[in-house]
């Protein structure tokens, strides 16, 4: 208990600081170079100059194996930090995967690999856990137990929303499941912006602020110095050492470490968090219009003085409502599981490990960084997860084909599989949605749909609005220019490939690739029957189609998908009960996603164009890629000739630096005139050589 | 896929309705024999003419124990309508605990035992899960797959909040955690207001307005005649017997089980549900002042035409605040946690029996019904848990003193035991919480703290407004009395027992009853170290009195307890640095709760007095009271005489009838003057014989 000392003049504040630094697993080796040079070294040498600061430290795993291979007077720095004391280390899940969505078995080997680490450099196993993103669960606590975890943090208003709005928060609060209890500190908005951005007065101000309480902070250690701007202020200037000399010097202030506070003060109270995360995080799982809803609904609580309130009782979505707004990270995260499934069957270390490197959070979710858009992070999560499943395959056999709600949607899809090739089948429109390539770890179906995304919307109504006070909500859509507005196309359907639709013969290639055309069958996004056959899986489905100016038609639609070796076949077989009565058109759309984006070399029948450029390339055969980072040319055969366009599909999403305009893939569209001649049948054979 | 048909000239409604019947563990035999005779028999009959109306049903574990016993007519009928398949019976936990806040292998236990007497009954084990108070958790997924769970229900407006808004919510949706999926069935709050409260025509028309989706209802099956006035609407009116009559006949609905509807037919989509239960309960789990804030930012939403926004965006509390808000059920909760751990290290049938019963939700909350307000609930499970204790205690050897935190909040607790009795000591204000006799089962500590409710403070400030508009919103005030009133008295400290004040001189019985009086000391709240000495305990605390018009004097208070067999001894050692400078009073609190309430026989050396009454009984050494339903009487035996004051602890609590006031437990307060005499240390021994 705390009772402090009526006698002692000023009350005594004890600063709880800590630095949580993270890059994503497979970022460029040259960005992670930079921030060592810009951030971790000197952020570490100026805190090494000041033995009586104290802090909290954490550093995921796969910087951490890097500064201890490339860097490694950063990593000795660290290691002599944290074995005088100086610094007290936090451990996580290792890759930074987000611990409530991944299988508690892997959380717990995630969390040991990182604890184990921190015995090594500093002779004790960790009692603090940093919680990626912040993303509380209460069913973590038992987890964390087991882990050995006695304290994490969190952010303030996450403990504001749950009960404590008013309370004295400068301090630790207990929180528990079934009887077992887990320490939680919360973290100091006010702190979190006055280090390192406000001048050393003010921010040693915001921490007396505490009183004889804990002033709490623990935020991206990237703030010294790799954030725009912070190298200059921080070391330039010379912020963080003006900082550390006045709070070592100070009379009212001293630092601790968080394990000794939590032993020599009793909790402020208890509390039982919901699951979520800082409050954008609530925003940016929504659907767009949701949270401009949310966003517009907040901040006229604001406005009118409900500010507390609102703080406390509005919340947003859950972080896996992500999975919802993103299919492909709904599947990326449900093979992720299949994979650590087999692993825990079959546990072979070294599987083991891609899996959990594949674990790393940033690629499935899209807050204020590119996360989810960037296709370089997508690219090394399924290179980690194809590393896996090659392993996996190699020593246990390759698995034959299987049927059954492989991404947790409720609906059927298969898989099928050879030495070379992964296949995902989905029985929404019968469409692939993975072929993952064992070879070079790549999926070619990791094209990302065009959405609507909320910060669009907002550009979208400012552009309409007459002005008055709609800016300042809106800033990010004074930094969209023109241009890149231009990109704001949102997709009808998910960019799979051997997508059925039937359109209107006069159909443009503009308005195909611009989402606005007729659509006169129900096949693109309708359900699909499956079945195994043999090694193969065949999708049908008894639809219609509804031309423009002729009566309605029933037709059966059949795709068989086979896979051997490197070629995937699919056998179309389309049966009308009659001709439509108007000219209509076939078209099978293929989305094909390249590590090297445009700059491959496309060609039909010989013939080259460009990927970059929406273009129709006439009539074709066999349509060619290659891409120089990968070994094999992926080829197109077809058994009759098609007509054939081919577009980009790029995305328009928001960065810390503003928006980026990202190809995600190239979109093929095969055609072929709806004509029966009499036979009632129509075949076509499609072989994808990858 | 439900892909409808469009010739059939008008849609077909599917309507899944299902009845949920439950009643609390220790609930009097008399309210189940009438809620038998006029609710459960004529509602299974009624439904037994209809062989074609298919439905749901769930009856909680005590209930269905009963009716087996009891009731033999009614639990052939429920088999018949089982076993035909009319009756879709789903499981729970057998007992209805909370499943999200008992052990997992608990709940895992509690559902198994509920469908395997489904299985003896209806031939199958149940593939639906009826959720106790709606009460979400999204770690049930994992727990419910394990126990064979596909589906389960839940609230509209929960899925509403869970971003569903907007969407049509007549059907059924996948939730998933890790890869393991489930569905939820929404039920609908219009027609759980039309069944079967509307007009049998309304009531079809709501169920038709699903158009050829599922209209979804689920509720309790007491509205069916059990509920004030609905006997006679239900039966002697004869709304049931319309309803299934004009159901069976319809042509545009027709009705199914909720397993076979799964099957048919393909989810509405996927969802994430945060953790908790229908809106109201949200409000009930926060402090009062808060559960105000609340309501009045859902009403000004509402009225302001942001509803739809409010009802999704706006959250309260979780269930398990009502652990903070309520000590009283915080601390059954953590010892039913303690007897969980002991039955699983030391499986005893019969102990794990009393302990499942023990985990009924009803005494653990508040909200419209009595639920913890009522000690024949409390006593109830606390009967549940001692008689486990009993059980494991004779079987494994009473288990010697103990010190940690046993109820989880972050300070320690200590725990000392004999053959006989348990009891219970916290180290805030160094008092006994519990003392259990584990011969009668009951726990002489029960008494309930009296506490702010909101709908206390909707009385007061309604009381205090001028009028306009705040009548309608505090409708409950119109209906509680001043006589009630009066009750609304709020403690300063819990209601245990060797609570330590410091009181002036001068203080009355009536100031110190309504918690209108100066409090000199900190002990009543202040930490105490706790030590386990021997077989018992030492609190001690160096603390401070403050007396006005003197100046402050340190004072070290020390108490040690134990046990031996049916006597609580507790020594008392005061050391004051000096003697007060102004006349001071120590008086030593002890509440007492007993199975009988006020009609107990009390006496202070020989001289009786009534529990009933606000009693000054003068001066003696020996309290006693004799409770007609307990074996023993209770005796308070003083190595020094004390002044003795005595009055009765009574609630207000809402209730489903309107406000009740319940007698709650006895405060004795005896009082000594402190004066140490020139010895500087006072000394006091205080035996309670129970």
């Amino acid at each position: 208990m705390n009772t402090g000392s009526s006698d002692s003049p000023r009350a005594r504040t004890t600063l709880l600081m800590g630095f949580h630094c993270h890059q994503p697993v497979g970022n460029f080796h040259s960005v992670l170079r930079q921030a060592c040079a810009t951030c971790y070294g000197p952020l570490l040498e100026e805190l090494a100059r000041f033995p009586d600061f104290r802090f909290g430290f954490h550093m995921s795993g796969y910087l951490l194996e890097w500064i201890s291979e490339q860097e490694k007077g950063i990593h000795s720095v660290l290691a002599e930090l944290a074995s005088r004391g100086q610094a007290e280390l936090l451990t996580a899940g290792f890759y930074e995967p987000i611990l409530s969505v991944i299988p508690p078995e892997d959380a717990l080997e995630q969390i040991g690999i990182l604890s184990d680490h921190i015995r090594d450099i500093s002779g004790e196993r960790p009692a603090g856990l940093w919680l990626t993103e912040r993303i509380w669960d209460p069913g973590l606590v038992p987890l964390l137990h087991r882990a050995g975890i006695r304290y994490s943090i969190v952010d303030d208003n996450h403990l504001m929303a749950a009960g404590l709005g008013d309370r004295d928060l400068n301090g630790y609060f207990i929180t528990e499941s079934r009887g077992l209890v887990m320490a939680l500190y919360p973290i100091s908005q006010a702190l979190r912006y006055a280090t390192p951005f406000k001048p050393v007065p003010e921010a040693l101000a915001a921490i007396e602020s505490a009183g004889d309480g804990a002033a709490i902070v623990f935020d991206d250690g990237e703030k010294f110095g790799l954030w725009p701007e912070t190298f200059d202020w921080v070391y330039g200037k010379g912020w963080l050492r003006d900082f550390l000399e006045a709070v070592t010097n100070s009379e009212t202030i001293t630092t601790e470490s968080f394990t000794r506070y939590l032993e020599d003060n009793s909790p402020l109270g208890r509390v039982y968090l919901p699951p979520g995360s800082y409050f954008e995080m609530a925003e940016w799982t929504l659907p767009p219009r949701d949270a401009r809803l949310f966003h517009d609904l907040h901040s006229e609580l604001e406005r009118s003085g409900r500010g507390p309130a609102a703080r406390r009782f509005l919340r947003g979505g859950l972080w896996p409502h992500f999975f919802i707004k993103y299919d492909e990270s709904n599947n990326m995260h449900k093979k992720m599981i299949r994979i650590s499934e087999r692993t825990l069957r079959d546990p072979i270390p070294e599987a083991r490990r891609h899996l959990l490197r594949g674990q790393c959070n940033d690629a499935y979710w899209h807050g204020i960084f590119g996360g989810l858009y960037l296709p370089v992070l997508r690219n090394s999560i399924k290179r980690e997860l194809n590393e896996a499943e090659r392993i996996l395959d190699e020593a246990t056999g390759v698995p034959g084909p299987r049927l059954g709600d492989l991404n947790a949607d409720g609906r059927n899809e298969a898989e099928i599989r050879s030495a070379d090739g992964i296949v995902g089948i989905t029985s929404t429109g019968g469409q692939v949605y993975e072929l993952s390539d064992k070879r070079s770890l790549f999926d070619l179906l990791g094209t990302l749909t065009r959405r609507m995304e909320h910060y669009h919307l907002a550009a979208t109504e400012a552009r309409e609005d007459t002005g008055e006070g709609v800016a300042t909500i809106h800033e990010a859509f004074r930094s969209m220019d023109e241009e890149t507005r231009r990109y704001l196309v949102y997709d009808r359907y998910p960019r799979y490939a051997f997508i059925d639709h039937f359109l209107p013969e006069g159909t443009g290639i503009g308005d195909f690739a611009g989402g606005n055309f007729s659509q006169w069958g129900d096949f693109a996004d309708g359900a699909y029957g499956m079945e195994l056959v043999g090694e193969g899986v065949r999708a049908d489905r008894s639809g219609t189609i509804r031309p423009e100016g002729a009566h309605a038609v029933g037709l059966a639609l059949e795709k068989t998908f086979t896979l051997d070796e490197r070629r995937l076949r699919v056998g179309y077989r389309l049966r009308a009960e009659e001709e439509p009565g108007v000219p209509c058109v076939f078209a099978c759309e293929i989305n094909l996603h390249f590590p090297s984006a445009t700059s491959c070399r496309a060609e039909m029948d010989g013939m080259p164009f460009s990927l970059a450029d929406v273009a129709d390339t006439g009539s074709g055969r066999v349509v060619s890629v290659r891409d120089p980072s990968l070994q094999e040319a992926l080829t197109l055969e077809l058994s009759r000739p098609a007509m054939v366009w081919s577009f980009p599909v790029q995305t328009v999403s928001q960065s810390e630096k503003g928006f980026d305009v990202a190809y995600q893939g190239s979109c093929l569209v095969l055609r072929w005139a709806l004509d029966f001649a009499g036979l009632k049948t129509l075949s076509l054979d499609l072989t994808l050589a990858f």
